[in-house]
């Protein structure tokens, strides 16, 4: 392996703030990043050597991506697996993750299917395509039940809960297409494992605890206010995940733990993931840097945790879409060990994702402490004027 | 104060690799850069919004950095302080450090000068404009002798030692222009304190050591292996030195530990500097965020290190100027907690810095230790086929 410049070249489908972030941990590599994105000047973009303007499945985009690029990868969902391998093939520019893991991932049925296949343990669930099948769901499994588009749905959208048989058709259409029904799990807790498949080896970031409201996620707590045996189990289902899936880079894990202290699958995402945020300033290696490194073929930086970490999203929250003004950074900045990470959008509406806050403690900061603190800085910014 | 995107425009003289760790530092703060730099795609382009080609000291490039900037700041001591000064006034955009603090430094005599003035503990020093300034120099303070180009001089160029008064017009000659001449002291250790001015406050990064040959940095090591009373002192200069210079930003601050452990200032940079590059990993804001935070108005962060940590340049290694290729990096990304920072030039020659490597240490580990780990992988490294 050698490095020259202008460095190896990493084609990212998506120039969202993951493609950002991947490009701030690619640059002190010497790899350089290349986007594709519709919106013009995406957030990735001011940071990446170039952006190209096109759809994520747009033939003609993802071309002109894969004949700039040494490595592809995405960071999106959006992306179209056939598409991603035809090229890949074409320009002879090896894609990772496997496209047939996004292709698995991307239906949730099928991700389901896989993973209860390998053993690895999962909520109950059914596939539902009509009321019937809902209505039959229901007595076997028992209300509620968590109804899920199998395709595109994302922080939320597409899930749908149905609290009784009256609700089935109702909730059918809400998620307006094929879909699958899970039992309802009542979590104690939710958490998240960041997994890694380097070339020869799998490898996992600390367990983070999870806080969703309104099915988005609002603050991450690592390491997990957990026991370490539940821990420990959190981490070997993520292991025995990466076993089902193919090809190099970073996963996001979603788990639950349950009332008996069992971990369940929730989902995947096969990219960097919100959830490891806080890796960047908390470990070692951050999620970002260690997806380039599994991408372009280096070997896997340490996961190791350097201190109890927080973080919290900046989320949209004015009712109106608008020109995007962040107000109240100022307690941010004077925090000792706050951070701020901007996305680098242009326009807000509510509860969209516009960058995150992480806090480091001390060696043996409380958890709760930490979060409080987070939770004061996040609250003090606004985009209401 | 407010965020939006497009955010705050950092203007930049200089797009080397310090320029780009500048990017890079930015990026997350929603700080945008555009650079001005004489090479096309110099280091910090292709992480920047933009860069302005032409001379650091070219009146039309300066002034077009200006009228697309917010904030404007220097990473050279080539940038011209009068014509800073008249542009910061034409554009009403605010400069720091101030072009006065550039001016006193960029002349070495008149840095020391004032420094000296102001109480802080300076080698002895004389202006020496002919041979027989030398002579009576040395007379004076005694063989070998310092001489120091006035101006330009970087990485040792325009520094020559005098060993006698036999090499006074050769060594006169080798300066070639405006020089002065200081006491040679025969330091135990030479040490760096990265300061930094806020607005209302000024901090320090704790104390590193730095290593030279060639009088070129080859290795940092933080903290430095000097006692916690000569750590302390170095800082007590460190913020003396920080009360004489005006405007905002991070400061390099280099000293000599003298045999009885007195504390000498060497050197002053009005920017980030190598000796201070440690800081990405090691401390919790590096000195880069440090510097677009005091550039900024922005509070400054907490300059409290993580961990004991070694950082050692990637230098050329070849004789011919040379399109660049690094080979031998599998053991840096194979070794735990070793990161790597390319600079992104495309051409290498002998003792050009190409890049660094940083090694944090788990707590309690011998800087020894460290050191020794990181030359190894330094020294893995090279340009040659």
């Amino acid at each position: 392996m050698t490095l020259s410049t202008p460095g190896p070249t990493l084609g990212v489908v998506g120039g969202g703030q993951l493609g950002r972030m991947l490009a701030e941990a690619a640059a002190p590599l010497g790899v350089e990043v290349v986007v594709a994105d519709p919106t013009p000047d995406a957030p990735a973009s001011p940071v990446s050597r170039d952006q190209v303007v096109g759809e994520f499945d747009d033939p003609e985009t993802v071309r002109e991506l894969a004949e700039r690029a040494d490595y592809l990868t995405f960071e999106i969902e959006l992306a179209d697996p056939d598409l991603l391998e035809s090229v890949s093939e074409a320009f002879d520019v090896p894609v990772h993750p496997d496209p047939d893991t996004l292709r698995t991932i991307e239906d949730k049925l099928v991700q389901k299917r896989r993973l209860a296949d390998a053993g690895v343990p999962v909520p109950e669930f059914r596939q539902v395509d009509t009321v019937d099948d809902l209505h039959a769901a229901g007595e076997e499994l028992g209300y509620p039940l968590m109804l899920k588009a199998r395709t595109g749905g994302y922080d939320g959208r597409g899930n749908v809960p149905v609290e009784s048989p009256d609700h089935a058709a109702e909730a059918l259409d809400a998620v307006g297409g094929d879909a699958m029904v899970e039992e309802f799990v009542d979590y104690q807790r939710e958490l998240a494992v960041m997994g890694c498949q380097g070339g020869d080896k799998n490898d996992t970031f600390p367990v983070t605890e999870t806080i969703h409201r309104e099915e988005i996620l609002r603050e991450s707590v690592a390491p997990a206010r957990a026991d370490d045996a539940v821990r420990e189990r959190a981490r070997e289902v993520a292991l025995d995940v990466l076993d089902v899936l193919d090809g190099r880079g970073v996963f996001g894990i979603e788990l639950f733990q349950g009332p008996d202290d069992e971990i369940l699958l929730n989902e995947i995402a096969p990219r960097p993931h919100n959830s490891g945020h806080w890796t960047i300033e908390g470990c070692h290696t951050s999620q970002f840097e260690q997806h380039v490194r599994a991408v372009t073929g280096r070997a896997l930086g340490d996961t190791g945790q350097r201190a109890p970490t927080v973080s919290a999203n900046i989320l949209g929250d004015v009712d109106e879409r608008q020109n995007a003004t962040l107000r109240g950074e100022e307690t941010l900045f004077e925090t000792p060990r706050a951070h701020l990470h901007w996305y680098g959008k242009r326009e807000v509406y509510r509860l969209r994702k516009m960058g995150h806050v992480t806090l480091v403690g001390e060696n043996g900061a409380g958890a709760d402490y930490l979060l409080d603190r987070v939770r004061d800085i996040r609250d003090g910014l606004t985009f209401a004027e």
